[in-house]
């Protein structure tokens, strides 16, 4: 259905409400989140959210760093955790150097590029999560992502700072809203809006609720895996917010028969 | 011609004979050596040119900032004017921030990665110029090279780092070379094969036998809807067997429940 209403945010990719948002999770180095908004800026991208920084904020050698891009680093937003982070975004995207064992799509940053760009600005809001800069995300926080990002390094010595990852992925969106891409399968329309992540987070902490009353995490250290596990089957799917509803219900169906046997 | 001699080169692009030489001009912050140099190594580059570098050299806070690639450093070569360190090159481009009063040919990174990509590596050597921090390369040294390179960066925060522009350069002249990418979709192994679709069909009966039991799909002319939207969830997610198993798990524990309220 086509909505003749003017949309609320310019159809341009990269006008500030509509670029993707860059997370970065227990940065150590404020130099690093410094880089990165330069880097960011460089490729108009401007909002920036920190979680659990490991250095002091507002810090000083941040903003030496950004060479003139303070605004993305007064207007970051500080998070507590990554679900919080990513809690109104639609499509996730988490880098990471190596593969993970868990089961995943994998892109480069070309790959990712083509993703933001063919989604709909209106519907879809897209972030990316970085990690710390020795260890990586952990594997919770790539389990609240859609896709996993790989930039296809020289395997021999595959480390890339983390402004510089950050870098490589605005500058292919940038690449990418400035190209034609062929779109790719796109999720139908008629209030078919993609899941934001609370309301996928709910729907997990729903499911792990009735998970613990039933016993089925009963064992304390396999207990993360498995929730992990799960997460990541249906973080694969990208639900829409109808089919996010229909799965909370499912829960409620099987779980309400206790009431009423 | 055809040269019918066995070549010096490998024909691999990557290899370090063959890929592009990288040449920094005037260079103030030791810093942005080392990071070249790391920037470089992260995409297979190896040779390493300075001209007039205005750092001490060599510098261990270059050695500090390269993360390990030392031997980029310790083989670079310095020069004492551009057109000795371009001597032995048959192309090269040069790095600027904005449009010069030159007639040149201009290109992006991608466009360059192109040239590289179609020179003969037997043929042809290709360098790359970058100039100091804040005023980039004098009109003397853009007049040494047949292409100008600018990254078509946000125009109101145009100034990149010298460092990300050696690596955005690296990192498309890599993505133009056959090197292998990760694919759009890599399952990891250890006994993750995906599920058959017996797997799959007799988890869904399994759910939708209890969900017919929960009265979940009481509504006759729903139902059929109701059970296809929920298999298409599932279905997105390609599960592994193991994946099967989990969810047959999680049905169980819900509803067994009833039995040990």
């Amino acid at each position: 259905m086509v909505n003749n209403q003017p949309t609320k945010r310019d159809a341009h990719l990269n006008t500030p409400s509509d670029a993707p948002v860059i997370i970065l999770v227990e940065t150590s180095l404020a130099e690093n989140i410094g880089m990165t908004a330069r880097a960011m800026m460089n490729f108009g991208f401007t909002e920036l959210r920190l979680v659990r920084p490991k250095c002091k904020w507002p810090n000083s050698k941040a903003i030496n760093a950004s060479s003139g891009a303070h605004s993305i680093l007064t207007e970051a937003k500080i998070f507590k955790n990554t679900s919080e982070a990513v809690a109104d975004l639609n499509r996730v995207g988490a880098t990471t150097a190596r593969l993970r064992d868990m089961i995943k799509p994998v892109k480069d940053p070309r790959g990712w590029a083509g993703v933001v760009r063919n989604s709909d600005v209106d519907l879809v809001r897209c972030g990316i999560l970085f990690g710390a800069e020795r260890v990586g995300l952990h594997n919770d926080d790539l389990a609240l992502a859609d896709t996993l990002i790989m930039v296809p390094t020289n395997p021999a010595f595959s480390s890339l700072n983390l402004a510089q990852t950050v870098l490589l992925i605005c500058y292919e969106i940038r690449m990418a809203s400035d190209v034609e891409i062929p779109s790719e399968i796109r999720r139908k329309g008629r209030g078919a809006s993609l899941a934001n992540q609370k309301e996928i987070i709910d729907f997990y902490e729903h499911l792990e609720e009735q998970l613990d009353k039933a016993g089925f995490l009963r064992v304390k250290e396999k207990r993360p895996r498995m929730i992990r596990n799960i997460r990541n089957i249906f973080n694969r799917a990208l639900m829409t917010e109808q089919e996010v509803r229909t799965l909370r219900g499912v829960i409620v169906a099987l779980t309400e028969k206790i009431r009423k046997p």
